[in-house]
């Protein structure tokens, strides 16, 4: 079974991060990292580079395709140098069992066309933008179309990915991987979803977000 | 604030980028990856590479120091080359507010002296191990201590950062880092602690695990 993770400039760490410590556990996967041209890329806030294993010339079919989101995502479903990115993932799609995005690597997914009609998640602030690629917004964890699986923000790829792992391969093996890599979360607060999040905490993210475009 | 995220060869990639997505967005954090070269590492399965911003030598002190963990935690423990790497960890405890391990980071966290006498967790699988370097081993997911802070395998590493993140700042900057990366966990099964796991997971990763020391 190909996998691939997307690598791109400005890109969220966690968002693919957390699908690959899940599916490159799988048993038989072929796992890689690529990026646009091969090149090492940068985190969105400059602090790590990560070296993928190949370019996407490197992977003309693939059974599972990985996208993070991160500021790049916007570069990535407009800029003009990244036609070439975009016609890739179209064709990718053609014949994989799942093309899946994180946060708003589902951007990336609306421009190369795959949301068209579909039901699709993003990171909770931009979901509604999710409409100018044709995509029916959704505010879930993961929304799984079948060949298109789309993720909330950055860490719902764990989740998104052992749902995967299920279907690729069996629930036993999804929850081995689970208990490998002590997925039994615990978080101190209540405060990962806008709707039960403080409302002044809330109101801090927004006024952050405010104005800033993700695809 | 200054943050160090420790990178070395054999890392599990997940127990460092999960606390890093968290604590490098704390107002004030001026946050970085170091190697104990400054070279890029490579992660468990060979399949990314990272580089970091710097050595251990350019950091004579720290606030917050994360370790992870994964197969390389066993070299950076024992091995004479990396003794350096073991007086440095020392060094920064002795002013740090925190030094802090993910999954089997915590064994050098205990060859660096800082867990004599200290309770500290680590994976599931390698908990009991602990006693080696003096400690009290504990099956939590985060073990607060203090200046020191152990959390156990992998994933933990985000509630683990989460826990500090209110502590170095304000409950309120925690929970609005923990609403900006969704951190709303759902997995799909309930199967991250070996005493919830099916008998047969457990079973199945306690026979692939046999005989791998860590530290």
């Amino acid at each position: 079974m190909k996998i691939a993770f997307l690598l791109f400039d400005d890109l969220t760490a966690l968002d693919v991060i957390g699908p690959y410590e899940v599916l490159a556990r799988l048993p038989g996967a072929e796992a890689r990292f690529l990026s646009p041209d091969g090149k090492p890329v940068t985190t969105d806030d400059g602090l790590l580079g990560l070296t993928p294993g190949g370019s996407i010339d490197d992977a003309p079919d693939l059974d599972v395709l990985v996208v993070p989101g991160g500021w790049g995502t916007r570069a990535l479903a407009l800029a003009d140098e990244h036609a070439a990115l975009r016609a890739w993932v179209r064709h990718i799609a053609q014949d994989a069992q799942v093309v899946a995005s994180v946060c708003t690597g589902s951007f990336v997914l609306g421009a190369a066309g795959l949301l068209e009609g579909k039901r699709a998640t993003t990171h909770w602030n931009w979901v509604d933008d999710l409409r100018k690629w044709g995509a029916t917004p959704v505010r879930e964890r993961v929304v799984d179309e079948g060949s298109i699986v789309t993720a909330a923000g950055v860490s719902s790829g764990i989740d998104m990915a052992l749902t995967l792992a299920a279907r690729l391969t069996a629930p036993m093996v999804a929850q081995a991987i689970q208990l490998g890599i002590e997925y039994d979360p615990a978080p101190p607060y209540d405060a990962g979803a806008p709707d039960r999040a403080p409302a002044e905490v809330r109101s801090l993210l927004e006024a952050r977000y405010r104005g800033v475009e993700v695809g």
